[in-house]
């Protein structure tokens, strides 16, 4: 599997799940509200698309740094790449479930958040999985690398799944601070990446 | 981040939002009328879809247009890309929405069709936006470059953010007339790239 | 405008019009009958989608072709392949009209088949313009070239068109005569595609 | 056609398609039940799009191999590769089919798993065909290769269709036999790639 061909496929499904987002935004049927009121009322439609289209996005980001700095692409590496990509298809789904019940209110909008959070917490480890299987595969293939700097990165790496599992204990006792939890996880990575310096000199196709 | 992959996720992005369009046409449900008598009843369906099939068509060529002539590829430069393309997927969804009001009437067909230049307006600013980012990583590379020569590429560059500032405000005089205007500047854009000379020999993938 | 990115982003409408044609298949509501029968009343639906499967299909194939033996991508190619694929996302909307029609029959259905044959003969149109813009260019960049050849392959080109305009008049006498003749066409052309010698050596990526 | 538009187009075909997978979920309407209630009971909504998520997933990790492994590519592999992408695409519809249907039970939950059974059993023939064109395309291009190689691979490659066609027995016995064989063959093919060594070194894009 080259590394050009998995970024393709990853790059596909992350697109395409990030435009079909656009298909839970909710359609006015009934005429009997105003357009302005519809669109208010519907507000947790709109703010969780923007949460869903924000973590994607960082997904994305992430997602080509971890694959660029990979030297080797295991089969382990690809089968988790699937399951990463499981939960990103999942993310319309859930987007939509938890906005539907945001609206609704009660026992179910937690148990939406939760699935949601669920989502994005199965990210999380796909990603840590990602990471700590290509860094391994590096190892292997380099002995001169060192592994104390993999190890390091690696408890970095891991300590990005806990704020996701907490969000889904979050979830059970909030639904609206479990969506305000992942807008917070999503623009501290955002920060934290328009922070850094410069990624790269531009290289052409 | 190489050109390539950026280029890669917004090709894709904008390609899957242009192929969605077709998800707003509506479909007879009825039977009552018959399919002429339907489709000319809800021509400002398939007029809204053209002017947004063309707005997105205009995007992409201009978008690699801006990108093929970038230097270096900041992370600035791929979080306001985000940004346009946020916009890009929300076209489907208002495209649809100023379709269905505007066979209504009344002041909500105003109301989508603002929402609707409202979004082509963000593109306007992330375009611009863009353009100064990758400009000033140009000129920071390269002292060598003509700030002055960036300059008045800017001033051009921000006043096509105008016309769209304005179309909002008509929106809320005629949505018709948004809509007119809109068709009138994707048309002069059009032109304007017909009448250009042939962009570059052809290179083999 | 590069060949490669031209080629990716009209393989990315392709391959999304290709596959958004699933939408357009009936999913029974009811349950009144069986699905046996079900699928069997629906006939024209699957007809009408292995059409449109076969001609996308078709024009990828000589899509591929054209934009391979081009040497030079000028921008009126550009926007003329943007009408083509304006044709193309069209594509499943107008399939899942003449499948609806098919089995309501009457007027619309011929109505509906010649919007089918419309979109066809649209893209056959743009086939045509983009042949003969992409040979111009091809000519002006290299005098030495054959003018006679380019007429001939014009004339064989252009030809092609002929038949689609024809079906959409065999539309308006008989809608299932068109969908025989849209599926004849494909067929045709598949079948002459076959007869072709190896297309060419295998490249690598 | 080289092997990297060949490439680029299934890639296309199959992220799309697995991305659709996510419009088969079911959405609740009425609000009558609990989402948690709602939930359990569309079980296999959720198995279905599981089972298709990781037999598409394995048909992009075979495609892979195939095409990467081949020297020639012939019109013949392209039109086989279209019925593959054929059956692919139809993966999302015959999937939703069998969800719904399998909540129903009842004589239509078998003619609906046999449709889901016999799709993938479409694939598996097609995969078939593709290896062997491919491979009668090799042996032609460089006499040198060993046909006994070919012969026997093949023979390994077409024993992989007999589960899928039993299968389609099995559906018309039990829907959920059915479908957990489905699972099974994915199953162990997932593991099957999962034993394998390394693929390949990592190259850039």
């Amino acid at each position: 599997m080259s590394k050009g061909r998995l970024e393709a496929f990853s790059d596909g499904v992350l697109a395409i799940a990030v435009t079909l987002l656009a298909l839970t935004l909710p359609t006015p049927d009934h005429y009997r509200k105003s357009l302005a009121n519809f669109i208010s009322t519907n507000w947790p439609s709109y703010a969780a698309y923007l949460a869903s289209f924000l973590i994607i996005g960082i997904i994305w980001l992430n997602h080509h740094a971890l694959i660029s700095g990979a030297t080797v692409v295991t089969r382990p590496a690809v089968i988790i790449n699937l399951g990463l990509l499981l939960c990103v298809i999942t993310v319309p789904y859930v987007t939509s479930l938890m906005a539907q019940y945001l609206r609704n209110g009660g026992w179910d909008a937690n148990v939406a958040a939760a699935l949601y959070s669920g989502v994005m917490c199965g990210m999380a480890f796909a990603f840590a999985g990602l990471f700590e299987v290509l860094g391994r595969a590096a190892l292997a293939a380099d002995p001169s690398r060192s592994y104390a700097a993999h190890a390091a990165a690696r408890r970095r790496f891991s300590a990005g799944v806990i704020p996701y599992v907490i969000c889904v204990g979050v979830a059970f006792a909030s639904a609206y601070a479990a969506l305000a939890v992942q807008f917070a996880l999503a623009g501290y990575y955002l920060l934290d990446l328009l922070g850094a310096k410069p990624i790269t000199e531009a290289t052409s196709t």
